[in-house]
């Protein structure tokens, strides 16, 4: 309420920065103003040199920054920060059978999950990401923590037909994401629960049917990995004669409310089949590349029209979730595979990781880009540092030179959760010490 | 000196940090000490849990965090800052003949050389960096920027058979390396001149040799662009029908004091005969990714036993003068392309930023390590942050996971530069905003 008791006409207004929009036509928005009311942007347009920001509850000068669409993570596994850099620079399969899923099988219990993703959550926030898609066991606990840290987030409870963490008999592994959905769906507007198969060498044909029924009854995101490593192609083939994704296409899982984590190894059948059905496609260059799983055929994807999102995967196999990093990568890594420096430019990667990890995770109509209508999910990059000086195109600093530590406050559905990089949201030193005490007792 | 009178016995101790020292074990020292004096360290050993520091005119404490050497950018051209995103994602001809050349044509000049070089040095100690080695035209004025930050350098006047900013005639191309030398040759032990042909494409035989002769005569490293491109490998097949590295070691350029940038295109042979030379290598993952020019084979050249350092490149290719990005880069980019999870392990990779950098450029009994004898180029990463937490292995933190924004406090030859990420040494308000000045009439 302002002086005279009338109502302020926005919760919400920034101002003095460069609006990079990532709206349909990539539009830059010199000395911008945006302003939300109701966790919504109302008005967005620039403001002549003289003119002064309206009246809101909050204003919040950007000093010359860059202001933009929160960034959307794709893929993530938020309690495996507790792993990070546990094990590096092994083989894959001595990683995983030796350290990942022993120290999952031994440390992961449901206080831990919630301790392991506070963290992820104050990374996340700290590094500019507002949503992130998820997928992990005991999830419950990582929605809690998502709930508490006032992020939005697509999460999954995960589902494999071995024993896991909470799911000790493989019998129950669609009774608990059954429990999660009914817990979650439509209980607040920031969380949307969805269910995530490990993959279709873990899963039977008729526990992936059966998840993904689970998700068409409910109007939810079914995610899967596929087409990691060669290893999983060779194993798919030989088991059902085609690639994953011919197999996944004929149990009829993929449609647009899928999600397909990885998606390395495609063959341009396989692409076709992908943008026929509408499917959504999570790209992981970090993650791949440590694990040395290969090299996406991201360009071709691209071209198909294909919803393409940037995902960090989890902390034990990237070792971070900072999509600032990713998508330097993603812009190098796919000119140096093709030697065309003319692939993945920066305005495609700055879309990959707001708009179009938005339209691939289902939330494109909500999120992903700064336009009258959609939710208040906004970051500001401070600019006035050594290694953002000078600046051609905001665009070109965003991918190729700006840093996660150079984000500066974070808005999710128009409340401000972190101001001058310090999280408003959670006690970060606490989380942090909870989880080194854990990772005392993983280390022994 | 103390209340007594007497002298310190250390001008500075750093301790309360995990010490990677980089040293031919790759010894790490949990709760370590390091003692200075006159800008060598004089004394590395772990303290006892109730053991308190020795007395020191500067007591630093690293609260915990990583001590590590100064990283060591093999390959940079400062003022290049100037151009920090002015074009990306275009072919490599259309890049360097309708941008770089041109603006470094219309836009290069002692005066702008400096504010470039004075913002590349803010940004290179703000991330960990101690050491460079540079090349490029009025470097009198790189130099200038280098002593007032305090920094390390092998720095190079630029050499190329052209027209060149500050050389107008190409006959004169010698004349400036040589007073260059004849200034800077042993005028201060932190500065190493150095002669930088551009490339064998631009020089011809003789200004190379007369360049190497040049280098010879004053015990100086010679440093050249090699094997960047497939275009560059075919001209010079076409010209003197063999490699780039064949052509060099037939003109007798190629010895324990030549450094050889990029090699991204290296036959077997060519990897043999540098090894045999015992040549160094500057390895730029990151500006051959973003140029598209290909992948290095750096698990060969390393196999052989080549030095090798990790380098940037200029700000117009890359866009910054980030090792903590380069090295997480070159750890995943070549897993990614060999599909060898085991390949440029971290422990590899901190090397090449550290001691094998200094190597690369002959400085490494000098720098590089921690250990009693060198000088004190050291840097204190501060771990006590949601994305470094926890930690199971420095090495792993150091390339996956920390970031160059990390960095908390910069110490060269015993001086600390960079406290609390303040840099000490220079104004960066007043040279970043120079730089926005020079950069609006470049816009221009």
């Amino acid at each position: 309420m302002n002086t005279r008791g009338a109502p302020m006409p926005y919760d919400l207004v920034i101002h003095n920065g460069t609006i990079v929009t990532a709206n349909d036509s990539f539009e830059i928005i010199p000395n911008g103003l945006i302003c939300a009311k109701a966790g919504k942007i109302t008005r967005i347009e620039p403001l002549t040199d003289n003119q002064s920001p309206p009246a809101a509850t909050e204003i919040i000068d950007a000093a010359g920054g860059l202001v933009m669409p929160g960034l959307v993570n794709s893929h993530t596994h938020l309690p495996m920060t507790l792993f990070r850099g546990l094990a590096d620079d092994l083989p894959l399969d001595i990683w995983l059978n030796q350290y990942i899923f022993p120290a999952e099988s031994a440390h992961i219990n449901p206080e831990r999950v919630r301790w392991g993703s506070l963290l992820a959550c104050a990374e996340m926030l700290l590094s500019g990401t507002t949503t992130c898609c998820d997928g992990y066991f005991y999830e419950n606990m990582v929605t809690e923590a998502i709930q508490t840290s006032g992020m939005r987030a697509v999460l999954a409870q995960g589902v494999i037909d071995f024993p896991a963490p909470g799911v000790p008999d493989p019998k129950d592994n669609l009774k608990i994401p059954d429990a999660f959905i009914a817990s979650w769906q439509n209980r607040t507007s920031l969380i949307s629960p969805s269910v995530f198969c490990h993959s279709a060498y873990t899963c039977s044909a008729e526990t992936l049917k059966k998840a993904k029924s689970l998700c068409d009854q409910n109007g939810l995101l079914f995610q899967i990995h596929v087409a990691e490593t060669q290893n999983e192609c060779r194993q798919i083939q030989n088991e059902h004669q085609c690639t994953p994704i011919q197999y996944l296409d004929r149990l009829e899982i993929l449609d647009e409310n899928t999600l397909l984590i990885h998606c390395v190894w495609l063959t341009d059948e396989d692409i076709a089949i992908i943008a026929a059905r509408k499917a959504g496609i999570s790209h992981n260059p970090e993650s791949n590349a440590k694990l040395a799983s290969g090299i996406a055929p991201l360009p071709k994807i691209l071209g198909s029209g294909i919803p393409v999102g940037l995902g960090t995967d989890g902390c034990a196999s990237n070792n971070n979730l900072d999509l600032f990093h990713e998508m330097d990568m993603a812009a190098k890594l796919h000119k140096a595979a093709t030697f065309d420096p003319t692939t993945m430019a920066a305005r495609t990667v700055v879309e990959m990781a707001t708009i179009g990890g938005a339209r691939a995770i289902g939330l494109g109509t909500r999120i992903g880009s700064l336009e009258v209508g959609k939710q208040a999910d906004v970051i500001i990059i401070d600019t006035a540092k050594s290694h953002l000086t000078p600046i051609y195109h905001p665009e070109s600093h965003i991918v190729y030179a700006a840093k996660s530590s150079d984000v500066r406050d974070v808005v999710v559905d128009g409340h401000v959760r972190v101001r001058n990089r310090n999280v408003l949201s959670m006690d970060v030193e606490e989380i942090m010490a909870r989880v080194r005490e854990i990772a005392a007792d993983i280390r022994r």
